[in-house]
């Protein structure tokens, strides 16, 4: 697999950090996650748990092993300096400097392993006023201004449903990871580790592509449009006999196809629709017109006809449609992971495809502490040293 | 830089792609923007162009250069064949089969270099029914079910106003891209490229988290909640004297901070508060007290008063109050880069912040076709063959 022999040891809970981690190990990299002996990562016990697993924790963790530690004590902290010495990354999403009062200051974590890449995932960013900032996925939202720019006119900032901040700074954190792994590696024996941080916050304003574009360039605060197009039209939901189809026609040429393809190509002589200027001052009349002629066949029919007609449409669809969709099954979206007691979990497959070393489920989620003796036997712990960590609740 | 000595042949264009290419570029990898000479990417024409560069062009193709080069040109397609050869990676977001259409199958890359990275984004993934449909942002978010989580109760599924899927698809492809290096060099002189392929819709999917395992688990459709969280309560906005808060208490820890902090602490005493299932029944009632307090103040009060109790909060801020954030600021993520013609245009900066090789602005987004000459003297073609590629148009 692509990073087949990468050694991860993972200090992250909840989703952030265990996102990353995830991302790191469904591409073959060798992942340790390390959890508290009384409880482990808080989302073992959120969501839905039919079985004794979190479904939610299961799509999380998959691919990785579970090490408890009580990193509180002295000889849970030998541990992680012995785990670390042997590992490539170490991945933690603490808040900017709990790691250091922990004892594990970035002159000891080099001291420890030069060659150790450093990951962290935090609210605000490691430096600045804000930084110590206890920080979720809502507040990252309203104070990156994701919040600002979404819902519909005329009604308060809308927060995005899925928690993007989370796994746009754990993706962000895996690129950056890989990235310092390959500068480490170029560098051949000279090679050395280095931090790598992102956050919450930063993730996000990173996103907001045009949005931030327009506003430097203008001055002007973006209004919130819902599902129209800020500047183009027509755009958006229209009504079909039997639910909802969603049209993007971008450009000049796409607006053709559409209207051609409901046979209103004529609209377009019409000075009120005749370029795309026109066309948003009469938006509502014109998506008036399309609703007219859309309302009379069911979606599926203008979503062959459209597709055919080379204009970008598609449905709505609920996450009963998205999982039954052909498309989604080809590409293998919806995986299953076969966990001990015999339970089978449904998670989300793999986004990204690579030909010759591809992603794969090679275990489920780990019980709590599930390998802690294998780790720490490979580590070259003898079985009394663990007997006597089990014994005084470090492991 | 991490990626100093990446050579990238960038044949993406609009936002997918060059986001790919543009994080890559900011990692410091070498990337040859290649245009069609009739205009190149379209969004050179797009959004704000105050003084002849569009800043929506200028944020996504900084530190990349651009050659001109008309590829239904045999002799276009023969510079491309020559840059290929001494390419690490190639990303493309054609439609799938394009690329070998124009004469680069899979074989033939493979034989031009096999030790070239080829990166594809796309929109519904390379194989299955729907693979050849074309898709945007708009279509990818409905088709992947992240709309109808999105938005209030009782309202229609909404659209993220940002193009979520092709920033998370262009995030999703730099990584495999990062893999694929990551992979070829750790296999030393037998290292092989590989293809790597992310999808719009798949990389959007893998993106609904809690909601997609809640939905595996129990079959039920998650409802829309607007900013309310679905099964915690006390969250979401709050209306101080001179606008909203944010807070997300998301467990008990976190609620009692926050009421305490209210001095409403009593109210845990309360049957219909004392633990979070009773709250989200009695949710309205307890915003309503929740509230009246809250309104009592203004904003910065409370960003202060409960920052200083450790609950998460924050201001749903507009883009105005995000850049002048003094967090944002010190983060740097606004940079400018000074275009040629002495224009300074504003843009986002870095989310991941490498200790060592750091990411930075070498160059300013390219005027078209600005490094042909250059990157062709590089490739070994003398100024007569350069001036007749120019004369005939081909570049």
């Amino acid at each position: 697999m692509a990073l087949t022999g990468v050694r991860v040891v993972d200090l992250t809970r909840v989703l952030a950090g265990p996102f990353c981690t995830a991302l790191l190990a469904d591409m073959g990299a060798e992942v340790i996650k390390i959890e508290a002996p009384d409880g482990g990562d808080p989302v073992r016990r959120q969501g839905v748990i039919p079985q004794g697993m979190s479904w939610y924790f299961a799509q999380f963790n998959r691919n990785k092993r579970s090490l408890t530690l009580d990193l509180y004590s002295e000889q849970g902290k030998q541990v992680l300096a012995d785990l670390l010495a042997d590992a490539d990354v170490l991945v933690e999403n603490y808040r900017p400097g709990v790691l250091a009062r922990m004892g594990f200051t970035p002159e000891r974590l080099d001291k420890i392993n030069p060659r150790l890449v450093v990951t962290s995932i935090n609210g605000y960013g490691a430096t600045g006023p804000f930084a110590a900032r206890p920080a979720f996925d809502f507040i990252a939202q309203a104070m990156s201004g994701f919040m600002s720019v979404n819902g519909a006119e005329g009604t308060p900032p809308m927060r995005v449903a899925p928690p993007v901040s989370d796994l746009v700074a754990g993706l962000y954190a895996a690129f950056g990871t890989v990235c310092a792994l390959h500068r480490r590696q170029a560098d051949g024996a000279e090679g050395r580790g280095q931090q790598v941080e992102t956050s919450l916050v930063n993730g996000l304003i990173s996103m907001l592509a045009y949005l931030s574009a327009e506003f430097f360039a203008t001055g002007e605060l973006p209004p919130r449009t819902g599902n129209d197009h800020p500047i183009v039209a027509p755009y958006g939901l229209f009504r079909a006999a039997d639910g909802d189809i969603a049209v993007a026609p971008s450009n000049d040429v796409f607006v053709e196809r559409f209207l051609a393809a409901l046979g209103l190509a004529a609209l377009l002589e019409r000075p009120e629709f005749a370029d795309n200027q026109a066309r948003m001052r009469h938006r509502e009349d014109l998506k008036a017109r399309i609703n007219e002629v859309v309302g009379s066949r069911p979606v599926a029919y203008w979503i062959e006809q459209l597709n055919a007609a080379g204009v970008p449409c598609g449905r709505p669809q609920n996450l009963h449609e998205v999982f039954a969709d052909p498309q989604v099954q080809a590409q293998e979206m919806v995986i299953e992971a076969s966990h001990a007691d015999g339970e089978t979990i449904k998670m989300t497959g793999f986004p990204v495809k690579l030909s010759a070393t591809p992603c794969a489920l090679r275990r489920p989620a780990p019980e709590l502490g599930a390998d802690s003796e294998g780790v720490l036997a490979e580590l070259g712990y003898d079985a009394a040293r663990i007997a006597a960590l089990r014994q005084a609740g470090v492991i």
